[in-house]
């Protein structure tokens, strides 16, 4: 890897932490210099603006957590195990999430929903993306007998979507992984039961 | 009232409102100046710091969305009908939410858990109000007979909490309402399948 590519990498990945914790509004590019060690003239040599960075910061983001949720989700067979891996990947958010700060999508939804900004299109592209992954896990297991055949595909989805996104909020402000222990273990009693051949 | 008592009330009113939508750092003296009409003086004279504002204006947010609840709740009986209070407060999130700018436990909660601030603690207390309310419910629920009895409490309040949250920032992100109401539909159907008489 080039100098120069290697320096724009750096500001990328400390400016993703940096946003994942502080928020987009809440960083400064005086925070951005210290946070990589940079002076102002090298981090606007490889960025026009605090935007631009927060752009390709969410996109380093959210492909780190994606690269966590790839290995979890290699070995899961079943619908339950395929769900489990996306809480597996925050279970321990406290001390070892995937990137510093927990959620990058929860984080930027909440910072961008009132905002017209481009950075709230790519938080609602990361949301569609997951929230696509959640359907078709569901629509494999409505198509290969493992769950009941009546399910409202959509509505699951989005309901597991929001367990996952509202747990990890819960966790992170009480500062204690068992709100995501919690939501996992409720989803999967719901998911059982949802099984063909689960209690109804 | 008195003549600044109502000065002091209208800034907090329009500043929570403002925090609300863009975050607190995301916020500044200016901001709540252009909000209220008042100039910086003015301000000042009724608060020492954005901070103290900060802090009373998520009281009264949360004052705001508790009194829609206890509108809400007050005809519920069953546990069903209310759980169904909560979401009923947000099922417009998108054009008449309870509060402008949605949720302020969760907009606060993602604002703050990263730092140590007394805005973050105010956020956790009301975390834990809510937790406790939905808590009671399930337990009375138990008592009554109303749901079966070898219930995790503590689990089943962590997740609707978590799903409640996490369905009111999909909502805000996409700007549609339906996510809200796929969660609520969701949370019913496994509320109805823990009830005594329900189908386990």
């Amino acid at each position: 890897m080039r100098k120069g590519e290697q320096t724009r990498r750096h500001i990328v990945l400390k400016s993703a932490e940096l946003f994942n914790q502080k928020g987009y509004a809440g960083c400064s590019m005086n925070d951005i210099m210290e946070a990589t060690g940079l002076q102002k003239g090298a981090i606007y040599r490889n960025f026009k603006s605090k935007d631009e960075i927060a752009l390709e910061a969410f996109d380093y983001a959210i492909d780190t957590v994606s690269q966590h949720y790839s290995e979890e989700i290699f070995h899961a067979n079943t619908v339950l195990e395929k769900i489990s891996a996306f809480f597996n990947v925050y279970e321990d958010v406290i001390n070892n999430p995937p990137i510093k700060g927990g959620c990058p999508l929860l984080n930027t939804a909440v910072d961008s929903d009132d905002t017209n900004s481009l950075l709230r299109e790519k938080a609602l592209r990361a949301f569609h993306t997951f929230l696509n992954m959640i359907e078709e896990i569901i629509e494999e297991g409505i198509q290969n007998g493992e769950l009941k055949p009546n399910i409202d595909t959509k509505a699951v989805a989005s309901f597991i979507v929001a367990i996952f996104e509202g747990s990890i909020m819960a966790s992170k402000l009480e500062r204690d992984n068992k709100h995501i222990a919690y939501s996992k273990q409720q989803i999967l009693h719901y998911l059982f039961m949802l099984q063909t051949d689960g209690y109804i």
